[in-house]
């Protein structure tokens, strides 16, 4: 299946005709074809066209017909091969291992969602029967459960290709709850989308489904993605990116006659707290794994560890020092795009030019283009505490620690930090009565908070948090990571005194579908 | 407990300072002692300091506490006796047993609210234990709870002078997800507003609780619930009232520096749909109980049945022609408010000036001052289709009958209306394949879909929403009457690795709150 460059608009290719872009190959600069050209207001609008129409009978489609077709999108991405991986590999500068982790971390996660379909626990089921006799009034008959917001609008992500991209996080759950998805394809790159996008296709055609159901756009700019966030027929946003980029998209959302919610991951730095007796017992391991963690995939995940806080002193310093030694070690790597690696030496220059910050250590300079070196500053708290600029995002391989002088002062750090997709602690046991004061305000500031871990790494499981407050994300209630990300894509609607006949399956008085429902008030076995 | 014109920030009554303000009695135009003056931005600070020195604590309460606490708040409400019963009958014009059936209410709202809170299932927690030997990765032990969004501003709205007002339903759903409530009273029945917000403050001393989980401030215009939404400290809103005013306060909320959730509940004419063979069947009854549900309370509630749609015919003229005779025998009902009355007169004589819709029948005129004259209307549905304006809420006892040519002309109407809190469907049971067809869209459309009742009526339990897409409300992922309204102050946290000693109790490995945790991908018994 050779790449086109054309948008696929339900099972129709179709070429764009606004400029062409080419990926890029980020370890050499060079342009892959084929060219991609934008679309248009129009190829928009088409594409919500068929989601709107394939809508209502997808959202209906049964629990079995929609699981079968998460997991026949995972076989039809197996099926790619190693052309996927090549392509990936070519546009984005990551190594093989790392795509062919994400490829399985991707077609696992689709999987995951047809289970979390079939099991219906999200369909939120509740039964309060008729109270025919009940004074002063008699209770009607009342039923309630979930239903699809709606055709959902994807922004692949720069930094997952595969695992937050075409058929990603934000793609599997919206279909899981019902959603039709139009993708906005990420320019970075286009090929690794279209090979996804015509394995998603044949998925649509293979299950029988409405051909609407999935659609993939691509454009440069901001153009196509206002547009398709505009488009009355879109009802929620799916985002990871930057934060200037979420917030036009919530802008836009809300600029409509009907606004709509908007679910973008956006920015974290993700404090690290080293607690005295843990810095004091194993301060060097503790700089090793920090710089592993640090310098993975170049730092581009959303949560890496770009802010490191403690307390001043001998342990401190001997961190510091070991890490500085990891650091020097460090061979650069090359970054996602070229636009990334501006982004992150602009970033760093930022912070080896402000006043209060100072570099401890850099990482082997650059052999090839586009590479990140990664950078540890040093700064202290009051500085920190008086100068927003030294909280925002560096995107790559750069930490600041933040060196305080007492409890209170980390405190004082820590209540002064924006939203976060995670905080970590590092702590022994001499350490609880520290961390157990510092907890509260992490549970206000973070979605996820680590033990004597590293934030890179995001489980998808039940239990995962990938969200947190603004400017971690644009809505602290919802997840994108994990199967609670499904919970993103619904709404509650109640069904009073329905004869059976006209209920949906979910609520039927045989309870056809052995949900576990909220029946008059306790949950069913 | 007499009446002081005090606002209440935490446990101290602090006389506001901007103008002052009486409420009137609307069945005499008559100004009500005491004075309320308005609170300032200052005031405005102060309750919001409270309530966010008391947040990490309170979120923290168990959940016997603070279930005991919602129990107290019914008792201290229920203790105010006939004082409360009496203030409320001459700010509002309600007859007195309708107060008492919305103290009733208040009451039982409160205790389900504390059953909801005992239950935990709120808490949505989430176990994935530690997998270490799991290939290529080991993973991690992941929990999840959801936790408290933060301090609540709530907005009391006019027509529930008790039910949706200060310790009503926003209050008792942010009070039971852990969220400290700042109240702004409603300017209609603010000597209502101050002996329930003793009730609470009295509640909150009872069960030393800190003081600053509750505050109640009065203020005319819009500047201090402005000054509230904008407040830092405030992390969600509650409102019950106008489409200006709610769409007032998102834009408020979203320009803040973090944005914040608002649930607002707005709009809304809740369409009823009269189907053939019920139509045919009983059409005299339909327009009995018709007219019982448009004029109850003066029409005054956000489900009143504004629109009825139907095919045209005999059988519909029927229906009119007897909902004219029980329109015409309608007693003229006092309105909440001079203001309410001025609204509802303009929104009824625009009606009868479009030139597309027609007075069917007129109730009797009024004998006192502020009473609605109920009004029935009919249009075409070419003309419905054609102009916004015939679907604009008034609020009280009008509405508007759209005559439709056929099937596919009630279809076009029903896809032609804004978002909707009800929709209603009456019918036979040789309707059922026309009312199949229709369900989609209404489901796309509303919170609560009906059968053969009326909208007006909405039980407190597990499975209400109250709630819609906009402009019904402004988030249509809510609902603000029933057990589920609490789901809208929560956010998910997870928990990676943590020893027990950190984790909290919902979470920790002896299960000690004995909750249905979903453990391993499977819901515990």
């Amino acid at each position: 299946m050779p790449l086109t460059g054309n948008l696929l608009i339900g099972q129709r290719a179709i070429p764009g005709t606004r400029a062409a872009t080419h990926a890029i190959n980020p370890a050499t600069n060079q342009p892959l074809e084929p060219a991609y050209h934008g679309g248009t207001g129009e190829h928009v609008a088409q594409a919500c066209a068929l989601a709107w129409a394939a809508f209502d009978r997808y959202r209906e489609a049964s629990l079995e017909q929609r699981a079968n077709f998460l997991e026949t999108i995972a076989t039809q991405i197996e099926a790619l091969g190693d052309e996927l991986i090549d392509r990936a590999v070519a546009e984005t500068g990551l190594p093989q291992a790392r795509i062919l982790g994400e490829r399985g971390r991707t077609c696992t996660q689709l999987r995951t969602f047809a289970r979390v379909v079939r099991s219906g626990e999200w369909l939120d089921a509740r039964v309060d029967n008729a109270l025919p006799d009940r004074q002063p009034l008699p209770r009607p008959d009342l039923r309630q459960r979930q239903i699809a917001l709606g055709p959902v609008a994807v922004f692949g992500a720069s930094n997952f290709p595969l695992a937050f991209s075409v058929a990603g996080g934000d793609t599997a759950s919206a279909l899981a709850a019902g959603c039709p998805v139009v993708v906005k394809a990420h320019g970075a790159h286009p090929g690794t989308s279209e090979l996804v996008g015509q394995a998603v296709a044949r998925a649509v055609a293979e299950c029988g489904l409405p051909e609407g159901v999935f659609s993939l756009l691509y454009g440069a700019g901001r153009e196509v993605g206002i547009a398709l966030v505009s488009d009355p027929r879109i009802k929620a946003v799916g985002f990871t990116g930057s934060r200037s980029g979420g917030i036009a998209l919530c802008q836009a959302a809300q600029a409509r006659p009907e606004p709509i919610p908007v679910y973008a991951e956006m920015s974290s730095i993700n404090p690290v707290f080293l607690f005295d007796a843990a810095l004091q017992a194993r301060g060097e391991a503790l700089a090793q794994s920090f710089v592993a963690s640090l310098t993975q995939g170049a730092g581009q995940f959303c949560t890496n560890p770009g802010l490191v806080i403690a307390r001043q002193g001998p342990a401190l310093q001997r961190f510091i020092d070991s890490a500085s030694e990891h650091v020097q070690q460090a061979a650069a790597q090359t970054m996602l795009t070229p636009g990334i690696f501006s982004a992150y030496e602009a970033g760093v220059g930022a912070l080896a030019e402000n006043a209060h910050a100072r570099l401890a250590a850099s990482g082997k300079p650059q052999q090839s283009p586009n590479q990140c070196q990664a950078r540890v500053f040093i700064t202290q708290a009051t500085a920190f505490l008086a100068d927003p600029a030294l909280q925002a995002e560096v995107f790559g391989a750069a930490s600041l620690v933040v060196a305080c002088d007492n409890d209170e002062q980390i405190r004082q750090v820590a209540e002064h930090l924006e939203g976060q997709l995670t905080a970590t602690l590092h702590l022994d046991d001499a350490d609880l009565d520290s961390a157990r004061k510092l907890l509260p305000t992490l549970e206000r500031k973070a979605g996820r908070i680590l033990v004597n871990g590293w934030p890179t790494g995001v489980e998808v499981c039940d239990a995962m948090v990938h969200g947190g407050p603004f400017p971690a994300t644009s809505d602290a209630r919802g997840t994108s990571v994990g199967t609670a990300a499904i919970l993103r894509f619904l709404r509650p609607v109640c069904y009073q005194d329905f004869p059976d006949a006209l209920l949906p399956e979910a609520l039927k008085h045989g309870n056809p579908l052995h949900l576990r429902r909220l029946l008059d008030g306790q949950r069913e076995a």
